[in-house]
């Protein structure tokens, strides 16, 4: 039931999703390495910053053209580095800006730091990782393994307040050697009133079959607070979202507060106790969920089959139209405030 | 000092406070089985949704036309199985949605999955728990005790949003077999600017008598921001409010956010340290604390009299007018909203 | 690289910020004492409350007429006891009141308790703190050592809030003999838009050698929502910042809500792994680090020299000029609110 250390996914699984929704690709620095390798590896990975054909919307991607939002999910083992080439295909400044690894101030990608790209600049950001090493008196300085993220910090202001409005960021997972690896992987990203830049009903629907592992990456940006909920699973407070031994004290949540620039991630087993079934997430502030910021967890059955009353629930979903005023989608504007 | 693994009290006590509040019941699958045992057992509780006389407001009550706000305290032992009939003696469809324990989609309790009573219908929702189990590298998925809750998913909308301001909301708590029990147990809901739908003069006096094990369950709905602080007491930041050693590394806090949906609670020992008193508790956001969401832990002194200064403090706080706009109690009005 | 244990400092280093800066001082009942000692002893500290000069804010000082915003940081070792004399030297009724240490009603702090001070006048609190004690089935109840902090809740008001406004806070750390020592220490504040109630450019610039241990003490207050964001650099979620095995799964963060009320403190060596630089900090939503919540972590060479590129990127922060009707230093008025 549950498949660990297999290979790290090369892609996430968003299909079946409305047109608007576009899938993340996962780029891993680890995949191929030995999971016993002690010593760092170093990846280079060009990325590209690219307006959204046809909107004034601007995501990162793996291919020049092909921005996505969120961005393509980057992830490494604690040790390796990432070497981001950044090409900037627009005109406007913008940078890439890590959370959770190392860099020097050249990678910074603050304007503050005089270290962003641009326009139609290529420009390179080097992010180190490493592992925890002792202090004194019984205590660790922590290691780099997290679920973090990066942002854009210099398009339009000094901070990414525009660049993150237009869908400049993305999803990094820094692993520990032996951590267990997720068979699919989502990214939910919670910018003012939506769900990785979209309203219901044209957010994702994430897709699972029953008893896969699967990994949520969670990240809150803009200006509201939010609280992540999840229907009828799990997780701990943890790095990982797992325990360590069966009295374990940490707190279990379901529902797990999503601030500007917090980010956490956990893995379930899909349907684990509770079955096949279109499963709710959502932001559980009543107004960001009454105003579209919900979605779907689609387990399917473990042979991959639509179990009972999965569709009807999904058209039960798409039918839930929300005011056209609040969605981005048109004009990719980022004046959309809701105060909270 | 400390009077553990005593049989769960069946009711907290309220006594002592305005007419505004009414007393939630303690319902305890666990009460009478033995500690040790390891396999679950199931127990029905038959839930009635019915507006408060006198009010539009609406509650969860274990008797026919006996709502409380908040609606009863549920507990069980991980392994348990909680079969809920809710009967809904109002003209409006609602749910019973819980967090942290298992459940298929017909007990889901939202529109989305089909799953709610229609107006005076009665039906059945399934709630099950688990330990946590081994999954491989040392980690463990986790079982589902905690601290959590149960609300309505479905009255007037797709999310609740009207059931939880008029009242519908409760606290359950998931234990671990061995976790201590306290003697006093107390649900604190932050809803918008109201604690158990009340604002000050007319919110909780929570008693205890000086040493008693005293357990809060702290719940947040809405809207809004809250921080939830308690004064001259502190609690370990895991999913039992206490440490589970001398260097035991968690985060102790006497202020913790309580977002919407988020769910915590912790025992203290009554006036530890500190002696008997009435103690403030109150949301740290500075203007929700002055309108009003503030309240009164009295702890007694250990023979239950009434210790030096404590009835001057309540008559103080008594005399705290705030601005009867603020109240919702006259109507039960659910419009009231305060930006934070 | 890293000095652990040395004597306490007695005073935290802001050299080189504006002339708005005001330096707290720390005072530290644990000097002097030795680490292994398990007795607790008493300190006497005086704290003067006064208008800072010119202008209507006040502040905590440890000199008659020389407040500081913060007011001084507070520290002693669980089992200590604090006796805080506070001389209030202004013409409005005011208190101290701690967060996460022992105190009886009389020193509660609070209008409610009657525990404050009148215009001009005198009043002693006491702080105690305990070490954590076995309760029973592998518990602990937890002792007092935290990152906490203390405020006024009696002027203009019953909850502090236009103390608060008008400066009167401070930090308060509890710790726990073993734990680490910081070479500097650094308080940071965040009121409704504002950092140690200053605004970019005015904001601190924390200054430290590369390679020194450093402490940062992050304390919310107010009305608002906001996460501390510091670059290149992160800690555990712990009470240290620290882990206490390799194999810890707490997280591990570089952006934590700090929402009212809450505190939380970390250690950093300064510019390990990512080198010497001009490094920001700010809050991380975006309206508010746009307003002006954002300031400088100055990482100097090892031997305190510049590092290449620092004050280009400082001279570019002082440059950035907010609006000036953003800032509260020119009145001290309390009025200003943001929504967020």
């Amino acid at each position: 039931m549950d498949k660990n250390n297999r290979g790290l996914s090369r892609r996430s699984m968003l299909a079946g999703t409305a047109a608007g929704v576009i899938a993340p690709v996962v780029v891993s620095a680890s995949a191929g390495s030995a999971p016993a390798a002690a010593a760092g590896m170093t990846r280079n990975i060009t990325v590209y910053a690219d307006y959204v054909p046809g909107s004034t919307r601007v995501g990162y991607g793996l291919e020049p053209g092909k921005p996505t939002i969120p961005g393509p999910l980057l992830e490494c083992y604690e040790g390796d580095t990432l070497v981001i080439e950044l090409v900037n295909n627009t005109d406007q400044r913008l940078s890439i800006h890590p959370h959770g690894v190392n860099y020097d101030t050249k990678s910074d990608g603050s304007p503050f730091n005089d270290s962003f790209n641009k326009p139609y600049e290529t420009k390179t950001y080097t992010w180190k990782t490493r592992t925890a090493y002792q202090a004194a008196n019984g205590f660790w300085m922590p290691g780099s393994a997290g679920y973090w993220h990066y942002h854009d910090h210099a398009f339009g202001g000094d901070h990414g307040t525009v660049g993150l409005m237009k869908g400049l960021y993305g999803g990094l997972i820094v692993r520990k050697r032996g951590d267990l690896l997720p068979s699919k992987q989502f990214t939910v990203v919670f910018t003012e009133m939506w769900i990785n830049h979209q309203v219901a009903p044209n957010t994702p629907i994430f897709e699972a079959n029953l008893g896969e592992r699967v990994e949520f990456i969670c990240i809150g940006h803009g200006n509201l607070m939010h609280t992540f909920h999840l229907h009828a699973h799990r997780w701990a407070d943890t790095r990982t979202g797992m325990l360590t031994s069966a009295t374990d004290n940490a707190p279990i949540v379901d529902n797990k507060t999503l601030d500007p620039g917090n980010s956490f991630g956990f893995q379930v087993i899909a349907g684990d106790g509770v079955g096949p079934g279109a499963w709710m997430y959502h932001c559980h502030v009543q107004q960001h969920s009454d105003d579209g910021m919900s979605g779907v967890f689609l387990v399917r059955n473990a042979d991959g089959g639509m179990p009972a009353g999965a569709q009807a629930a999904i058209d039960r979903f798409k039918g839930h139209q929300h005011s056209t005023t609040s969605t981005p989608d048109a004009t990719g504007a980022s004046a959309h405030h809701h105060q909270s």
